[in-house]
């Protein structure tokens, strides 16, 4: 029998996880910006890092952890400071950081993640960022998720938390999860840090093919603006230590993980720097998934889309326009478009009986789909799209300054 | 002796040519909106139009004309509407355009290049369209092409105009061009339409030549927002009735063109819609040109990279960002940066000596250039950027309400 997973109370943590987040003068606002997450044991764990050529060091370090184990004790995060172009001094930081976090759990540095996100450039504080990992250290606890959420943001305007309670091989199972991005948000795991605590229990293979799976159609399928970043992070650490789980277990915990990552990759977006609507771009009936999966992601960077987006305007031709765009072989005269539940194009032109006022009041809604029916194939694609409005480009023209 | 083209006045039209501009009613707010230019004889014509997959219909039926012959005789073009996304209406309504511009000149349908510009997807509204290009073909007249210039305009402040003055295998040659377009200006020929008349003597291969080359440095290395559009054209028509120039002549011809693109190009992102600062993004000692242009392109495309250049920020860890993400394999740690002519990053870190108030002072200028020094070969590559405002998103959020 198939059970649903059931969403839970993030703040009441995970089997075999201690978290904590502190507040250690790194932001100058005060904030919490040191974040600390530790099994109690050695976890299975993957990750995805950014695919930008320019790395930060603690990606650096942290996949250079990772291809020697796949159990490690946890992740220690600053935040306020990237850590990236930082040359060799930075790696040094980097490398310090991860010691001084297994110093303050009993672990050792080899055992430890890093990810560091905010300002790009300037060296790390160590003295705050030392005295942030030994105070974390000292308040870590099963239900300090709360304070590790909040003590991995940037500008993001809230914490982004989910939690799910399931069954896998008649276990019960606790996915615990967190992310954090505004800008910078594309696939490929742009400025987002994203940590999952699962009490699953999976084998280090298992659980590299459940992250890759997960992550492809939920963070590799949002953009606010394109850009990746130098520092993307997502890492999942299994607490369960009963071995590997059968094959049906682990389809049974993809599922849930990409349930959880869906729901953490929508508030992200919801999130988003200067985002008002959240619409869902699904290209249907294209040749292939690829070449789906291509047009959606054309369409939802498109500049002009997302202003027209930003100022409702059902501009259909705009949207066409990013499809002929995409460098994917289509024909024009097949090309059909919905706007919610507003049949806007068909046959690459627009309906005599378009209802713009109708497609229009969708577009005042803060979340909506746009199908674009290629009618070639039966392959399909969805990309999540915003706006870009005024308020993107006033934080983004005065993030440093 | 190699003589440098001297600029000379647009208005005083080219050998061979005539012009006329007039106001046919398509716009709503009066301006001429139906533009002719017309060949005494048939003139060797090439031209280069939209990547898009979705071409509007003039596109079409101008490639269509223009790969039956070389020799044309003139282009009508119409401005308020783009005939795009039109259906077979559209293509009938290119057709007429071409009928009655062939009627108002005395050449045949064939010979006439058709374009048009404006809102995507409404149909042309044929009698003002027909009533305007018999009206420019009663005015058509040798000194008219400031008139034509305007006529092809849309959302553009005002019109760009250019002409050279040259001798090329010992004959006096102008060129004489004129561009329109503010939003989606990108690589291959993004919502911009530009016409060249030259009195030049090329071939008809010589000039297909010239034009590519021409093109790729100017026209194709440009990008105020990223998007390409269904209705891009430009084209170049030579009424030189000498036969083929010499090699060295088509040599001395590419490089006036090449200047006149250039200087239509930088006029062109100038008036960009909401463009403020003018960026030249210079990547140098990159291992190919090709790689080069990517990186290039990376950088003048990010939206994050153009939000500093609007906060006049000297944000270099986006840049740096943006570099990473082209997809191109480079060694961070070699990267150097110079903002203006203030050293900036060097080794892939700051500079410890980085005078951070001259490089906002280069940036809060309207024109400056950013050098990306990749240290792995001698190859370089150049785009032009500009910023990503307020204006551009209140231009675009509320183009068609």
């Amino acid at each position: 029998m198939k059970r649903r997973p059931e969403a839970s109370d993030p703040t009441a943590g995970c089997p075999g996880f201690r978290f904590a987040g502190v507040a250690a003068g790194i932001k100058k606002n005060g904030n919490r910006d040191v974040a600390l997450m530790v099994a109690d044991e050695p976890a299975v764990t993957s990750a995805v890092f950014t695919q930008n050529r320019v790395k930060a060091a603690p990606v650096r370090l942290s996949a250079q952890h990772l291809a020697r184990r796949k159990r490690l004790r946890g992740v220690v995060i600053n935040s306020g400071n990237a850590n990236a172009c930082t040359g060799a001094q930075g790696m040094r930081d980097a490398k310090d950081m991860a010691v001084r976090a297994a110093a303050a759990t009993g672990a050792s540095s080899a055992e430890m993640l890093v990810a560091s996100t905010g300002v790009i450039g300037a060296r790390l504080p160590m003295a705050a960022v030392r005295a942030g990992i030994a105070a974390a250290g000292a308040e870590l606890r099963p239900d300090g998720f709360g304070d590790f959420a909040e003590a991995i943001l940037t500008t993001d305007k809230r914490a982004k938390l989910a939690a799910l309670r399931t069954r896998i091989d008649g276990q019960p199972v606790t996915l615990l999860g967190c992310t954090k991005g505004a800008g910078m948000i594309m696939p490929n795991m742009a400025t987002t840090l994203t940590f999952v605590a699962t009490s699953a229990s999976v084998s280090p293979a298992q659980l590299t093919a459940a992250t890759r799976r997960a992550v492809a159609p939920t963070f590799n399928a949002i953009a606010v603006d394109g850009d990746t970043s130098t520092n993307d992070t997502l890492a999942v650490m299994a607490s369960g230590q009963r071995g590997a789980a059968t094959a049906a277990g682990a389809q049974a915990f993809t599922e849930a993980l990409t349930e959880l990552l869906s729901n953490l990759a929508q508030q992200l977006m919801t999130d988003g720097e200067g985002v008002h609507h959240v619409v869902s771009i699904e290209v249907v009936r294209a040749a292939s998934a690829a070449t789906a999966a291509r047009i959606a992601q054309r369409v939802a960077v498109s500049p002009l889309v997302k202003t027209a987006i930003a100022g409702a305007d059902p501009n259909w031709g705009r949207i066409l326009c990013a499809v002929g765009n995409a460098g994917v072989a289509i024909d024009p005269d097949r090309l059909a478009l919905t706007i919610g539940s507003v049949p806007t194009v068909s046959r690459g032109a627009v309906r005599s009986t378009w209802d713009e006022a109708a497609a229009r009041a969708v577009m005042q809604t803060p979340r909506y789909r746009i199908v674009v029916d290629l009618g070639l194939g039966g392959h399909k694609a969805r990309y999540l799209a915003c706006d870009l409005s005024h308020d993107y480009v006033s934080i983004n023209a005065s993030y440093r300054s």
